[in-house]
């Protein structure tokens, strides 16, 4: 569990982070009527734009930053963004980052890791397998192990993103979040508390969160389908857990359809290239899943940017 | 010529624009380090983000509603940012639009065109030929022309681009913009007159500013390369003309490739996913052929975002 504290102590934290490598990102506040959506006002919090396209990078500098950093550097079992936030955070630090991924991963993603200056080491049929790989090889070295979302730095680290939103345009109504491990819901929901209405939002192909409340406790799902690249945990972290069983109310389905539906209208109408996972929350006002008040002013946080632009053709 | 009033009344009339049809595009201020620029901030005026992908629809919506509308509608030759300006325009006002492309003009843009309801006639081998076929019909019809960038409502539309950076942040001490026939640093030029200084960027392969200004006048020039297909006007608007000469100290040329790599940073350091001509302002600082004061508070104009995101993989 975290709470707003430890997210007080992030945004302390990260003001030690180099110059330039967190960005403020841009809070865009929309008419209703510019997105057809009968709500007062929409806000997309562009966190795509964050280093390393995504919301990421925020826990990632708040967990280096928060543990004693040594020679051996950092570690963490990802191909994806929480990966490549992590070898981006350790870069800006000056440490080394190893970061395990299984055979199956794309050597495209092993290439941009390779870039930030990781060095990828390859294992594993699975994830699974090559986690395990990871925690033996940190258990060797020492090195520091950040985890995709259920570390209390890592949730408090996106719940700057809370903080960052109210700065900018106060408290909105309500927040539309997609999850996947739950990092981001976690740390908003625990920031926002019950000043604003936070929604979690996930595809009916990747339901962790729906299906640990229906079952009362986390439970394992299969996933599968068109965001499973970044929603794709297979359980909803233990922090999450606790921070949305107290502070969130309603968590939506999504059919993957709707999903690419929204996806599109962000690129063809508003020009922002995202992936599927940062177009749940226009999916929810498109679809009807959600529907705001005709006075509410309803914040959709645009998550990430990491995948192939040809997909966008 | 146009000054500072023509776009006050541009201001005041676009208030009557359909609600939600023009944007107030983000202003994204960056610590120059955040680019790796040796300048104190750097501000990405995100206005690709505008209606139809790009600042054209400012100048578009300005002169429709300056202008009587008839049964007849709008007519304009273009099958670029302009003409999709203009039928966004139309459609937004429920007028019809007429839109006259050659023959050489790919399907993806006529389809474009299509979809936001114009009539896209198709005629003539080159866009010369197109354009006088436009000009023939217009007369016949008694439609209202519109002009990619030479028409006073056009330049001074594309103006309230700089008072909504100076509402959002103040003046900035340079702003960098991409120049093809001249409408939005006409517009740009006209409201910040001396109070900024104004730099002109064109690229090698399609330099109307630059060779005017070589010649003393407005002169053809050929053009081709990487941002043809929006920058790539055979010479500069006669208003553009006028208040360059006044008010602008600085024209640059920038090579194909610095402009190929700032687009590719863009992309893949900052999730913007925008055409050629949007990179141009990146561009002069990273290729050093503009090089800001320490201290400065440099704007770059991010312009345009309508091309096939294939093209970024």
């Amino acid at each position: 569990m975290i709470d707003r504290s430890d997210i007080e102590s992030a945004l302390t934290r990260l003001k030690q982070a180099p110059v330039g490598f967190l960005r403020q990102t841009p809070l865009w506040r929309l008419p209703g009527a510019a997105l057809g959506v009968a709500a007062a006002e929409v806000w997309l919090k562009l966190e795509h734009l964050q280093v390393g396209g995504s919301f990421k990078a925020r826990g990632m500098m708040n967990r280096l930053l928060a543990q004693p950093l040594t020679q051996a550097g950092v570690i963490v079992a990802s191909g994806g963004n929480a990966g490549i936030a992590t070898a981006a955070a350790a870069r800006a630090l000056g440490v080394r980052c190893e970061v395990f991924v299984p055979e199956v991963s794309p050597e495209a993603k092993r290439k941009k890791l390779r870039e930030l200056g990781a060095d990828v080491v390859v294992t594993g049929a699975v994830y699974a397998e090559a986690y395990q790989a990871c925690l033996a090889r940190q258990q060797a070295t020492g090195a520091l192990l950040t985890h995709a979302y259920d570390q209390p730095e890592v949730v408090a680290g996106a719940g700057t993103l809370g903080a960052e939103i109210e700065a900018q345009a106060g408290v909105p109504d309500s927040v539309l979040v997609s999850v996947g491990g739950g990092g981001l819901i976690g740390g908003l929901a625990a920031w926002f508390e019950q000043r604003s209405q936070v929604v979690a939002l996930e595809p009916e192909t990747a339901p962790t969160l729906f299906r640990a409340r229906e079952a009362g406790e986390p439970v394992d799902v299969a996933v599968s389908g068109i965001a499973a690249d970044s929603l794709g945990a297979k359980r909803i972290g233990d922090i999450a857990w606790a921070v949305t069983q107290a502070q969130v109310r309603q968590a939506l389905l999504l059919s993957d359809e709707s999903i690419a539906r929204a996806r599109h209208t962000l690129w063809s109408e508003f020009k922002l290239a995202v992936e599927p996972a940062a177009a749940l929350g226009l999916a929810a006002l498109q679809s009807g899943a959600y529907r705001p008040r005709a006075d509410e002013k309803v914040c959709l946080i645009v998550c990430g940017a990491n995948f192939d632009p040809s997909a966008l053709a």
